[in-house]
């Protein structure tokens, strides 16, 4: 990697030069001959001056290549856009693939949108209009209408000539999708299949006609688990009449895999992990304080609890040195067993049946964690402070915290799934919150039926 | 999805039937017209018996391609190599894809691994050995050797034409490969490019000498990257003399950013999260255990620096009511700083300069974070208790203990990262059990302090 990124500085020097010195026809020819994502990262170090100077030497499609390897919500995309010209950069929205053009302009509001889409072409601004009516976070958010089309009857050679055509525009020529006179969906065939057809065989006869699609609606989750399973480059979406609409090519699968998991992460964390080095603390802060006032307010609630037992307190003051103990490793348990379920949710759907059966395992795991967690600090209390009968009311304490933190690990989650809420903003620290109070409820109660005898003891 | 799956389950039946009547020639017609990963859930679901008649119906080279698409870790695979005939399993890795083949190996043991390659073609097996030789998380480990190489002097139309020979059993047809006389790799172009040149074009005119690669022994973390960066569908390997070894491809690069991401899930929760609803209870719990008696160990000493207090208590039982209100809330805070730091990680690599400043930063962050909540339970415990020192000290302890929380849950795995070792096994329990324990220490020497004044307010 490193020899890559030091030839790459070399030639970013070698471009800003050409720049500099307003050498048109080197400039192009060095920055054409390199991939879009390194145009990007060139772009991304000009100042708004060798920006400018960039929009004169550089066509609009040759533009939009480039910011087809943007990310969408790159905070400057709006500024960019605004220092072009107006045609310039409607041409290039224009000239970028579709499912990119529409993710840019999901950021804009509506005044900047209409500006860039009136200048285009009717048909094609209706089409972007259409792409940005989907939901971000499914299948019809993330498709493409660049698609490669075919009639059934075309022969190979035919189709193999008619992809020509298709090259320029098409997000990926890999995938031929095959229609009726009805333009129905009725086969695909990959390039390779037809690569090696002979001329005149009609691609009615050699498609796949078991063909796998994702409703437009489906979630982008669901449509990364299609391309996990069948290892697709790129899948047919259907509209609801069944025709086809668009496809999901495996580049914004990957985005869609890694924003998935930075959603579950962000989820178990209790904040938004985005954040970049450039966020300053202030910024930083402001994310992460919602989460920790909210949890602040929860765990005063603990506080009040314990305040109730300030009278088992004043009498055995011994039980104040292992409340931490009892709600810290309670917690642990809880946001184990919270992680086990959410990422559960995320793989399978679990339906009524299995939910019960479900809460029982995880009852079963839990007591059996509990159990050895309970007995362990038994042994360490016991022989710490030379009173086992303390030892078993902490290790009963223990037990009945863990079980109780285990379960509601997994139910919280999958009760809000079933209601329908994304089950990954329970988060681990909203767990351990949470169990803190059920913790220090069973600790005192516990200890209160025991008192005269550990005291005693 | 569900007329997919209620379609795949007619079909199922219908197999079923035939196998049972002995109907192999329209087993193999309906079989063979499945999509692979639809033949290996419908492999998955057959008993021995059933399995063992699928190997008579079947060439080995038809099993191989669905057996590509299983999972290489499932448990299963042994028995299913085991059951087949030694010569049919052999023929079906060796007609695999020659990383899933590797991947399979990987999982058995030394001997059996000589069985199989034993009855391979010199070549064959002396290739799949020289996989299994790679680390199982580097480039070299999830590459492939079936890819397409041409001479740099081949025109457009032999390239096509050679193309078909390739198509048989390269892994991925749509990137070419361009050597020189000497093997070295000069260029890499697209199928879709070759496709639109004319007939007599040569290759070495019109390919991309602009080449992106990886290292044999990259990181598959960095492999992914390039992946996401470039939008690519495959990438070369090259060894250490820069000679051309290999390609990954993208259906591999969806499974490494799975793997990653849940191994930093797995990290984050303190357990490895990979139970699956077949986990028995008693298997779930010995997953969990290992840590939670780890930490539960480390919140033992936290106990007994609470004991060391225990005269603090006795005078000021009230203290005990905002021990868990503090150890909870900067438990949480260290949580959302240790999750911001080891995803940071996993994007960019940190250099020295950096890593002072992004300390700083989460000091600074930690700090502020602190004060606000610091300043909400001054207020709350003050209007509460209707003492405002006490809300003072609890406050002060808060702010403390947040601020130290924070800075830990960045420092420790970036410290990690830089000593090498996997940031994400600093897990949020971990942190959390930690920081129980400088908080407690804070929160004891602060109303130490201002005993005299909260007591006699």
């Amino acid at each position: 990697m490193d020899e890559n990124e030091k030839r790459l500085q070399e030639k970013f020097t070698q471009l800003k030069k050409y720049l500099d010195k307003g050498d048109k026809k080197r400039f192009r020819k060095t920055y054409l001959d390199m991939h879009f994502y390194d145009q990007s990262t060139f772009y991304l170090t000009l100042n708004k001056d060798e920006r400018l100077s960039i929009y004169t030497i550089l066509e609009p499609d040759e533009m939009g290549d480039m910011f087809d390897t943007l990310e969408d919500d790159l905070p400057e995309i709006p500024e960019y856009l605004n220092e072009m010209n107006l045609s310039y950069a409607s041409q290039m929205l224009n000239d970028m693939y579709d499912d990119n053009a529409a993710d840019i302009l999901e950021h804009l509001d509506k005044v900047e949108v209409d500006r860039f889409l009136g200048q285009m072409p009717r048909a094609d601004a209706n089409n972007l209009r259409g792409l940005l009516h989907y939901d971000t976070e499914t299948a019809g958010g993330i498709m493409t209408t660049d698609y490669v089309r075919f009639h059934e009857d075309e022969t190979a050679k035919e189709a193999i000539g008619n992809l020509k055509r298709f090259a320029e525009t098409a997000e990926t020529i890999y995938y031929l999708y095959v229609l009726d006179n009805h333009d129905d969906l009725v086969g695909v065939m990959s390039l390779r299949d037809l690569i090696m057809l002979d001329d005149n065989a009609t691609l009615k006869d050699h498609m796949n006609s078991d063909i796998i699609t994702v409703n437009v609606d489906a979630e982008q989750a669901e449509v990364a688990q299609v391309f996990r399973d069948y290892e697709f480059l790129a899948v047919p979406v259907l509209d609801h009449s069944n025709q086809m609409v668009g496809i999901v090519t495996v580049d914004d699968v990957i985005e869609v895999i890694d924003d998935e998991s930075l959603q579950d992460y962000s989820g178990l964390a209790g904040v938004s992990v985005d954040e970049t080095v450039q966020d300053n603390p202030l910024k930083a802060a402001s994310k992460r304080l919602p989460w920790l006032i909210t949890l602040l307010l929860l765990s005063m609630i603990t506080a009040t609890l314990i305040n109730h037992y300030e009278g088992l307190l004043a009498e055995a003051s011994i039980l104040a040195v292992f409340i931490s103990t009892i709600t810290g490793t309670a917690g642990n348990a809880g946001t184990q067993s919270l992680a086990v379920a959410v990422r559960r949710l995320a793989v399978e759907e679990i339906n009524r049946n299995e939910f019960f059966k479900l809460v029982g395992k995880e009852l079963l795991t839990g007591f059996i964690t509990g159990v050895v967690t309970g007995a362990s600090v038994l042994l360490l209390v016991g022989f710490w402070k030379h009173n086992f009968i303390l030892g078993m009311v902490i290790g009963l304490a223990m037990c009945a915290a863990i079980t109780v933190a285990n379960l509601a690990g997994s139910l919280i989650p999958m009760l809000m799934s079933s209601f329908g809420f994304d089950p990954a903003v329970a988060s681990g620290p909203f767990i351990s919150t949470l169990s803190d109070l059920t913790s220090v409820l069973i600790y005192f109660s516990i200890a209160g039926m025991f008192l005269q005898s550990f005291v005693g003891a």
